[in-house]
């Protein structure tokens, strides 16, 4: 085997906060046109460098008198004045008011010379070009002086203040077009892997690629966080060319960032570049996950290497490098950052390091937050949408319990709890009703596994189909019925006409996992077919070439059909019509929707109820689907 | 007069909200890069197209086996395969295992043929090209099967989901890179004042120009909500250029704002458009401020006419039109648009209209946010970034009692309550020691109104300059001196030689307005003067050109005498210097900072008293100033 590093003194984690800290991310400042301004951070104090507004300003319609001429005028007791002309705003006066005479004066005009109040239209009236003032005003009234709103010399704005619509507003005021403002930080994301492929590129599963999760997730990360993202090509296996991209992206960054490699050989080209060409400060964290996490400079620019898993590298992105780009940028921490909530079910630990739990949120029927872990390290990217955030656990906490208070730091500040979380079936009709509500959370487990789920309490429904052990307290909302049988290429070319030509004929099949109500149907029918025929029902599916191969998904068996992998494959009468495959009915089962007890009032529960009533159009749309009249 | 549009019959606040609701903002939908959707909504559910992983898959490094080779091996009881290759992450297997066999394999590499398990590197030993295996695995063990992360055909995201990183993330893994997303309203903003003059553009301020604050602060409002926001150019008083322009925005676009014109033609265009080419739904609404309110139809897109006061504008589009940008581009209200808090001080009102009433939010020593009114329709660019919100106050409200809580829906979801509410003289070290601190908030009020404010118990300090009548019960947190009198053109070519010669001389003079404490000072040395002359101060001051004539800033005298439009100002040494002016100096006098006494322990409030501890380089920087020893 190749040489693995390894981790046996590992830092702990606000070692890994100050190293982070001690590398300079700050770029400079720069200038950007006003309209660009929102959301960024003044650079440096701004002065007024002009008057707001600019000249003495009429505030009312009217007319710009002497406030002396005025003196002793009232409804009863008028003055009349000599109109000696107009002013409109956005023109220069062409008249001067001496004593005994008005202009007539538009809100925003400048004073003419001589007036220094104006008197509001309401109160005047014209007669035989003179004006009639019912009211006395005194110097000032209805003006604004020039300088009375921002007085050239006066501190605008500070540093450090971030731009809103409002800041916009007085920069518009003060005629600034072009804002100081600080830089955003430039994070370098190189990618390392020497699987990955960038997303729109063909993948060959055959050879082993994947998409590349971690590039375009800790850019957008980066980008939330103020930084600019700038993801570097792939080098693949070149490994001279990994780290002419790595010292390229040091050169051009102020951060560079890559995600824990599955490849020993790309992991020694980083270390190499790091100690010929910087500082290797700090290599493995006593936090969970992230372990491997590591801490450098090359050249002038900070590295940061996250671990590899999804969810793992966007915890640590998140913990440790989230609040440093912000730092950089002059950004506060976000105020949606973290929410509070209880834990939803005990949960044990113990590991002497601190512990980033992934958790997602639900919430109660009085509207209160409830936590629970989710992702247990699997690696997998569902539990990225899974998961709203983290927990930080202390490495010396044994457990966590049941409706303790805990502060969750959420993966992104626009991250809301689902408005239902629901779990259960794979289901293409619920996959349309969901369509039709807020915001749900749903995981497609399983019937069974839904089950089980809904009996820890934790989600507001469970989604169950076909035959199962109904042995959980819960309160049904509605359901329907779905077909299913075999899904066989088009034509039906093995001429299948049920369960027993998979036993008798040497057919490949692809069955659903023990999970699935479809599978729990199937088992259902395979039983009695063994019964008829006097044998077990494991003797008889042991026959059967995949029957123990069971797929996770509602399409997946016939997809394994489509592309010529199986025969025939467990499925529903709707799937088999609508990828244009043959299909032989087995029959038909309930899919039953159950609710926690203790959410039924619960508003996103409510909302599926009626969204249940609601989709006689959905059952119709969908071929084999009827509304379960029990 | 031109004739003027009268609101006789003011909707109800709610049929402004149905008539908006009325008109289709939504555009359709779009497709962006992967790279770019951040921050948006998914316009439909997205299905995965493949499985994730697309092949089976080792999660370890190790050996990949039959695992019915392992069963039964221990420690103490090892089995010995034949180690046949080696399966590296992205690569295709050359190899097939077979019984008694096993290939070494790296994580993330895909299986070869005829393995179904992998047995951990820690568990194993290799020699003589053999592999010692020291523990048993089941089929599957260490390996992620197909599909397993994501099935294809699985529901993977929903429509309505607002995309943040870890939903980049799952649409990575599907190798999704362009994403279908709602479409966001295109508004566009027309500018109608006359006087008008974007930023960047020269003003004429002869001829009562004034900057266009509302158009870009609507801008970013339009951004902020999640709308595309396009400025069309200004008319200026050419009303059928303004027709056309108005037509073009509504061409182009789902909405399109104006903001009250001061021009009533400007209004006669807008009126003549939407009556010829639309509709008109609704014509003033019975709110304060934004009675003349208008919304309706032109052609194919809305309009809507906002009031012409900045800090009205903002508050009727976050009021009104946000929540439909909002709606139209799928996105939820912000979860920090808006706090609560307790009035500061008790506020009368009792209008008949609802009054969207701008305030400023302070934070007590507890930590609290008290919340107090700020602009009485003044216009005031300034109140734009003195206001933080606002609070809906009922037409049957009498008044909001202080301490009675309310909630403020704030100017933009990023606003924060300001960490330091000062208020006071405008000073040049002032402004230099609240650089330092992290989000102050300073009106330069005037030391006397500052005074004022402090003994009203809202803000948390009073900067102080001059003699003053000490009432208020305060705790002083520092101070410094500053040297004060006349300033003169470069040379002093009057040879003004103290106050003397403004009295005796024809000399055009700049003053201070009376809550300066310049003012106050200068005041005093007037009152001196006269009594040495056996005269009043205000005979004295009488014969001085300008006495009276108050400015607000502390530089706005020496601007005048820069300008060439004063003979002498009022200022302080550290401006004529900065200004390359000459100076007469009158004396020295203090400034103090005085703290209200239930704020002393205030985080804000001790930042700023220990930068005054720190201002020491502040002070050697700026002619004329000095530690107060006191």
């Amino acid at each position: 085997m190749t040489e693995r590093k390894e981790f046996r003194d590992l830092a702990p984690p606000e070692e890994a906060h100050e190293a982070i800290a001690s590398l300079d991310l700050e770029p400079d400042p720069e200038t950007v046109p006003l309209s660009e301004a929102r959301g960024r951070v003044l650079a440096e104090r701004i002065d007024a460098e002009l008057d707001v507004p600019g000249f003495d300003r009429a505030s009312m319609d009217g007319y710009a008198v002497r406030g002396r001429d005025t003196f002793g005028a009232g409804e009863a007791d008028p003055v009349e004045l000599d109109l000696v002309g107009a002013v409109h705003a956005g023109t220069e006066p062409d008249v001067t008011v001496a004593e005994g005479e008005a202009a007539e004066i538009s809100t925003g005009a400048v004073m003419p010379p001589g007036a220094d109040a104006v008197v509001i239209v309401e109160r005047t009236e014209e007669r035989d070009g003179n004006v009639v003032v019912r009211t006395a005003v005194a110097p000032g009234d209805s003006v604004m002086l020039a300088g009375a709103d921002v007085a050239a010399g006066a501190r605008a704005l500070g540093p450090g203040t971030r731009v809103t619509p409002r800041e916009i507003g007085l920069l518009s005021a003060l005629g600034i077009d072009e804002v100081p403002v600080r830089g955003r930080p430039v994070v370098g994301i190189v990618s390392t892997g020497d699987e990955l492929v960038r997303p729109g590129d063909e993948l060959r599963s055959r050879a082993g690629q994947i998409y590349d999760v971690n590039s375009y997730t800790t850019a957008a990360a980066v980008e939330e966080a103020g930084g600019e993202a700038r993801l570097y090509p792939h080098a693949g296996d070149d490994y001279d060319e990994m780290e002419r991209i790595l010292v390229e992206a040091a050169e051009e960054c102020d951060l560079v960032l890559s995600s824990g490699s599955t490849s020993a050989s790309a992991v020694d080209v980083i270390y190499r570049v790091i100690e010929e060409r910087g500082e290797l400060l700090l290599h493995g964290v006593a936090v969970k996950p992230g372990k491997p996490m590591l801490v450098g400079r090359v050249g002038s620019s900070a590295y940061v290497g996250l671990p590899g898993y999804p969810v793992s590298a966007l915890t640590i992105f998140q913990t440790f490098v989230a609040p440093a780009v912000r730092r950089a940028a002059g950004l506060p921490e976000p105020r949606t950052a973290t929410v509070e909530g209880s834990m939803a079910v005990r949960e044990r630990y113990g590991e002497g390091r601190l512990r980033l739990m992934p958790v997602g949120l639900v919430e109660d029927e009085a509207g209160e937050t409830l936590v629970y872990p989710v992702d247990k390290g699997s690696g997998a990217t569902t539990s990225l949408v899974e998961a709203d955030g983290v927990v930080e656990v202390h490495p010396d906490t044994e457990y966590l319990a049941e409706g303790e208070r805990v502060e969750v730091r959420l993966f992104s500040p626009d991250v809301r709890t689902p408005t239902l979380f629901g779990v259960g079936e794979d289901d293409p009709a619920l996959s349309r009703i969901l369509d039709r509500l807020e915001r749900p959370r749903y995981l497609a487990v399983g019937s069974r596994d839904g089950l089980r789920r809904l009996r820890g309490g934790v989600p507001d429904v469970a989604v169950v189909a076909g035959p199962t052990d109904r042995d959980v307290e819960s309160v049904e909302l509605g359901g329907w019925t779905r077909e299913w049988g075999l899904v066989v290429p088009p034509g039906n070319p093995d001429g299948v006409t049920g369960l027993s030509d998979l036993v008798d004929q040497d057919l490949r099949f692809v069955n659903r996992d023990t999970n699935s109500g479809l599978r729990a149907s199937l088992d259902d029918a395979a039983a009695a077919l063994a019964e008829d025929r006097g044998t077990t029902r494991s003797d008889l599916t042991d026959d059967v070439d995949g029957y123990e191969l069971g797929t996770k998904a509602s399409e997946s068996p016939a997809r394994a059909v489509v592309s010529g992998s199986a025969d025939a494959g467990l499925g529903l009468r709707e799937t088999a019509e609508s990828l244009d495959l043959g299909f032989v009915s087995l029959g038909t089962e309930a899919v039953r929707v159950h609710a926690n007890p203790d959410r039924v009032e619960k508003a996103g529960v409510r909302e599926l109820e009626r969204a249940l009533g609601d989709a006689g159009d959905v059952f119709d749309s969908l071929a084999g689907y009827g509304l379960d009249r029990d």
